[in-house]
């Protein structure tokens, strides 16, 4: 039997988590809501599902699981409402900017031994899984340096950032998590350099845009993340896993991959110029994942434990510019 | 308002245009219809529509358009039963394999100012149609000559060998008119060579399996494919395109771009092992353009004379094959 | 004890020579001829070797070989002369333009038990060679069909056209003699396609400059040329040979390997712009192997034969563009 | 007139820089010195030149300029003797491993006016040197952000670890130049993370093989290295600049650029995998700016200033990894 959805928040991210819903064959969207009227509106036209309050969804007996795409901010009281109304939790990264905030909802679904899946949406990238696999696969024996470039196509709003909870733990978060996929290992250690290169207003508003993070576990593997919200090429997202018996990498990616040589010399389109774009099938992949894991096949990964330890990474990339200094976890969590 | 269709087969390619019809927001997929009567109910349950029977869609007023993906000796018949019914056809490829009958269909089509579309999906495909849009932007200025590269996984079953009109006209006619979409003229001489070199026992059916052909036009532009029913690192599709002022060239793509190094080199995954899956966004986009022309927006191309024309070429490689020599086409058409 | 060397010719391949047998451990230059005196001085001035005239090298005894890079109506002459004079010769392709006097001169080759290797510089290039090795270790098992992709910078003086013997038997021939060193087969059978595109007055001169061929063996082996005197990227050397196991293929060289990301896309230099810079290494592996032949390791290949059979190649490829049809080998030879 | 040049230690840096003399027009080699006479012995007979003592080319007329190729601990005190006795000197890096015997060392030779270059080659290497100039065309704007990678094949002896300075002094050191030679600013800020993941061994002789460095110039540019002494693959040798209107990158160079396809996937061969084959055009080009610095044109550069910062920065990377911290270039210089 299809596991049956309601979304909540129909902006740009609950729109990309409808469509996948909707795409999976396990998996029914029954209810949409959000604060603006018209855009839960034209979402359940689309999908053909109803425009529901969150709290008739919360009491709806024909939905069983519920995908968070509201604003950060309302995500840790959303967990908990809906853990226990005993429904299975989907929300957008992060849980929330407050460590203490994010550790107090654990508690919660824990007590109420809920379901909670968090979007760490790269993890499903089918590249990025792929570049897990030979590690899994021991293709490059025991994993010692893991290299991640994570450069955006361009500076959000200042107003953003503001709300961002800064670079570390708006965009870094996800090179963490990744750090930690590919690693194997708990990270132990972290040291950041950071800068305003791109925007002076980012500066202004107390935030950084081209940052630099090294990471170490116990054991002396280690981790490398370059970050920029600057990439005039497209959205430049690629790894590589170095290991005692070799290597693995994934590339960018783009939309169109032809070439064109002329006296000028060889040239192939920009990447991807959007998450959106560069992720459809991760997104889609994710949700499948949580369907499955629902129906008992595989778990509900990333956790929100996973949520907690990526954000933790971030406040001490954060202590550790202020600081000039490597930032034990140990200090954090 | 949408389109309203009917998928007349619920095999292998009917199940793919099924899905392209019901991905379209543009399209309604209203009813399929299959001498098979379980082929057919499967395909409606998944995409809640209508079993019916060739006659019922044939009078039905809540269809618009049928896609044609029954056995290729019934192509013909159903164009012309269809657009003499007023239903705009789309028609897998090829419309038939004696000249003479595709002619005679087409003066039908014609003498009812029938609407026709004929499946040539690699014209879709978002790489090679960035090929022609650089062609399009004269980037590389005049064509002067194409290259193809064109490689099956494997050979077809020797039954499905015999009833295919051999290599040229099954496989190779896909080249024909991808290099007429490429050259921007019409071919006026074909040579070709051929060999059994994979299976002897599709020699023995009368057919090759490897073969390479020549092309030129009026003007001196010249095209050359290279086909094979074999490849074991999986589908090889490729196509170069020289022009006065530079060139340009779509590689082959594959499911997953990681790349692993160790002591025995740098390894990349095989290529896509299926049609299928490497012109996805190929069929979706072949019907959108379908849809697209039946609201005045675009052309139905390519057309059913496009799929005489191609098929002509096919012919004259086979005579060239037979008699050694560069055959006219003005010796065919 | 080193190979001692004359040069006969000081123009550009006799430089190109001079270096590779001054840079050899196991040669050493010793004379250097040429009618115009000033080149010759320069050369000799250069490497500190002598000047002399082509009796005097013919008639030396601390001359053991002799590199002939004169014009091309003079190779089948000097050829004769120095095997005659106990000379081991290296002879710059074609040995001449016509097949009568190939067979004729080497006629006195065998007559004398000469020791006479072409310059087919191809042969040599360490990718190509790799490509061959991998055939020979049965990496691609059974050899199909191959593919080579020949493309000039530019075109050469119609001048130099005039006296070229045409495209097949100046540019093609390299070509030719690529196809043979890969199929590992005599090839049967000849067909090609002829035109002008990039220079009006190479087809007044009775020439074409944009060419295909196709090949077969006895057993159905194919291989396909595709050649151009433009190439506004550079110098497009390619070749790519598919077996029953799998393909393996050579990629274009470039003097510098960066890519440059913009907004524009990811832009790579053009390649190498001139044979020499492209084929040096090619260069000095062929004189390597003339050397090593003359010390009784491996042999002195290319051999005369093979430069009889590729220029009856681009015979054939004359006659069937001529005729319009497929061309026997044993028509020609 | 050439440049007459005596080469200091015929070993096998000292084999490399008498053949990148003796291939310059501009150069000649006179002589060659080292304590083993048999090593000097054989350079002088494959190149034609005396072998002499230090004292006799300090006094020799004849000699202009000397290549220093001694062990490491010799460096500054023969840099020191030759500027006084009037000669230009090459020094293989590092000058000293003391960052206080450097300084007394650079001041000899302000004292004297003497030339003094540094090798390091990398510099030199036309692909790193085409992104370089890249950099100052303006092609991808302000620089941001440079990433080094630069991974060993394997380990060197343990024995040599222990003279080496370790790993930050003896492999990193060239990256902190390539990162001078990109950033285009001076670094202020340098912090580095280390393990032992190779080989124990190193451990215990109290150094790292595995080892990560942040790099940041007073206006925030910023640069991240990664090195390692094993890499199954090759010799890892990769650089990317990331500016404000783009990227470029220098691609892994490998003696031959063949790629099989089998059912396996697409393979090319492993890099190059020794420094002397990979960086073969950078040492020829590092003694030709040399040589043709000596004659007015250009400058002789890196400098001994460039050998003193690289140095102190590998100070600075030694001191953040005991201390945990950032370390500031005003600390150590």
């Amino acid at each position: 039997m299809a596991v049956r959805f309601a979304v909540l928040g129909a902006g740009r991210i609950g729109k990309v988590h409808a469509k996948a819903v909707t795409g999976d064959a396990q998996a029914r969207l029954v209810a949409v809501a959000d604060a603006m009227a018209p855009a839960a509106q034209a979402l359940a036209e689309q999908y053909g599902c109803e425009v529901r309050t969150i709290e008739a969804i919360e009491a709806a007996a024909d939905v069983d699981a519920v995908v968070i795409c509201t604003p950060t901010d309302t995500h840790a009281d959303l967990i908990e409402r809906f853990v226990k109304a005993g429904k299975a939790v989907f929300c957008e990264k992060p849980i929330d900017l407050s460590l203490a905030r994010v550790k107090a909802c654990l508690e919660v679904v824990r007590a109420h031994k809920g379901t909670l899946m968090v979007g760490f949406n790269r993890r499903f990238d089918p590249h990025f899984r792929a570049v897990r696999a030979e590690i899994d696969k021991g293709t490059v024996g025991e994993v010692e340096m893991v290299v991640i470039t994570s450069r955006d196509p361009g500076a959000p709003p200042v107003d953003y950032i503001k709300r961002s909870g800064g670079i570390f733990r708006d965009m870094t978060i996800h090179d963490f998590d990744m750090a930690r996929f590919l690693l194997g290992e708990e990270i132990t250690e972290v040291v950041a350099t950071a800068a305003v290169l791109v925007d002076p207003a980012i500066g202004t508003a107390g935030d950084f845009d081209s940052v630099q993070v090294l990471l170490k576990t116990a054991s002396g593997k280690q981790a490398m993340i370059s970050n920029s919200r600057r990439a005039t090429y497209g959205y430049d997202q690629r790894i590589e896993v170095h290991g005692s018996k070799g290597a693995v990498s994934a590339e960018n990616q783009r939309p169109v991959s032809i070439e064109v040589a002329t006296g000028a010399g060889y040239t192939r389109p920009p990447l991807h110029d959007f998450f959106m774009t560069r992720y459809t099938e991760a997104y889609a992949a994710e949700i499948a994942t949580f369907v499955a894991a629902m129906a008992g096949k595989g778990k509900a990964e990333p956790t929100g434990e996973d949520g907690l330890i990526a954000l933790a990474l971030a406040d001490a990339a954060v202590k550790s510019v202020a600081e000039g200094r490597v930032v034990k976890m140990s200090e954090i969590l």
